[in-house]
């Protein structure tokens, strides 16, 4: 991990802006810790300069819980190289969502598939350079990187965003979960695929022992109308699983 | 009302069992308040005596919020007069459900809606005996009778259980609510409709002006399943909206 610049946000939060094998990342931490601290995995949909001023609202909830969170650029996204074949899916799936016609699995293959099978690595290495962080949460981003990364041994659990179209391979995956998990659905999302989400949501495995906390939110607008008290709520579900006796504990 | 007895229960609670035109209640009031608090009215599946200890732990949380809480005897149900076509069509729903049979929506209709029609005056009665708690919320039992207490004008909020069938009608009544409202849906309910469920937060027209909070909390489990955060939940969805500072707050 080679770090670019390290900036003492306020008296609590330092913000660490680093190079991972070339993938472009930052860190957040607090300012004073006892060793390492739980760790946050911050999933967001690509292009790290636009997103920043969000993660930094999720990151300062984290820091201000006791954890530690992280994040990196999605492949093709930001600065990094194009990946010209992802472009190409994601403008014929915005093409067909604005004519309001079904989105065909294809496309959605084109465009998902490629960037979990090339993020999910990336998510792997950050873990290994990240050592003594435990327990550690993935939180938000692409439905089907958080479903990848919630198979990851390390994740000890997953809250997701069933915000993005699904390829049928991350149905199947789901299955095959068993962390606790927190799922946010946006009831009226134009971009997603309301059957899909609660399907997913049915088939994740976390309930698999009847011990496991399974639970969706749905609330009722749109991709980017969230509810503020589901900040909380996300608090409080991280809080219930990274052991944090902070604020929302 | 006729007062038949009060018990306080401990340094903040007090238990006043009634009767109000001979259908016996129960109210739980803070034992010190300024004048008169928002009020909670709790409902529940029918047998006072049966629920008591749960609905003693909903008004407990009420009260320790700064609420007074009350329920009423459902129809048909404790020491009250029988309803025989009542009792019948939830013998057949049961032996339905039991043999994994679909329930006929005859027999929704034959069980639901007498419940809905004859509670749901007896809850406004109570509303006109405890006068000067505003607001007011619903909280629980039967889906069907919060929809419709939903749209009594003095209900502020609605806190809804999706966890039993519904009257067809239910669904178009759904379309005319306008308060905020959280609905709890166990996921595996084996008494219930998931599907049913869904259509219902589809249709609840709190969304309408998309401005009013209406949200979905779906947990994995089955009917008597709901996780103990959920009460968390419960209590700050009420004190949202019943704008009380208390613990939730």
């Amino acid at each position: 991990m080679h770090v670019i610049s390290t900036e003492h946000l306020d008296d609590h939060l330092t913000e660490h802006r680093f190079t991972l094998d070339g993938v472009p990342g930052v860190l957040w931490s607090p300012r004073t810790t006892g060793g390492p601290t739980p760790l946050v995995l911050l999933g967001h949909p690509g292009d790290l300069a636009r997103m920043h001023p969000r993660l930094l609202g999720r990151a300062r909830s984290c820091v201000a819980d006791g954890y530690t969170a992280a994040t990196l650029e999605l492949p093709g996204a930001g600065g990094r190289p194009r990946l010209p074949a992802v472009d190409a899916a994601r403008a014929e799936l915005r093409r067909a969502v604005r004519a309001g016609e079904p989105v065909p699995d294809a496309v959605v293959e084109r465009l998902v598939t490629p960037l979990v099978e090339a993020s999910v690595p990336e998510w792997r290495t950050l873990l290994d350079a990240l050592p003594g962080h435990d327990p550690v949460a993935w939180s938000g981003g692409i439905t089907a990187i958080g479903v990848r990364m919630a198979l990851e041994p390390r994740i000890a659990a997953a809250l997701l965003f069933a915000g993005s179209r699904l390829p049928r391979a991350t149905l199947d995956e789901a299955r095959r979960v068993t962390v606790p998990l927190l799922m946010l659905l946006q009831w009226d999302d134009e971009g997603n695929d309301r059957r899909q989400a609660l399907d997913l949501f049915d088939a994740l495995g976390s309930d698999a022992l009847g011990r496991t906390e399974k639970t969706l939110h749905a609330n009722t607008g749109g991709h980017t109308g969230v509810p503020a008290f589901e900040g909380g709520a996300a608090a409080r579900f991280l809080a219930r699983h990274l052991r944090c006796r902070g604020r929302s504990g």
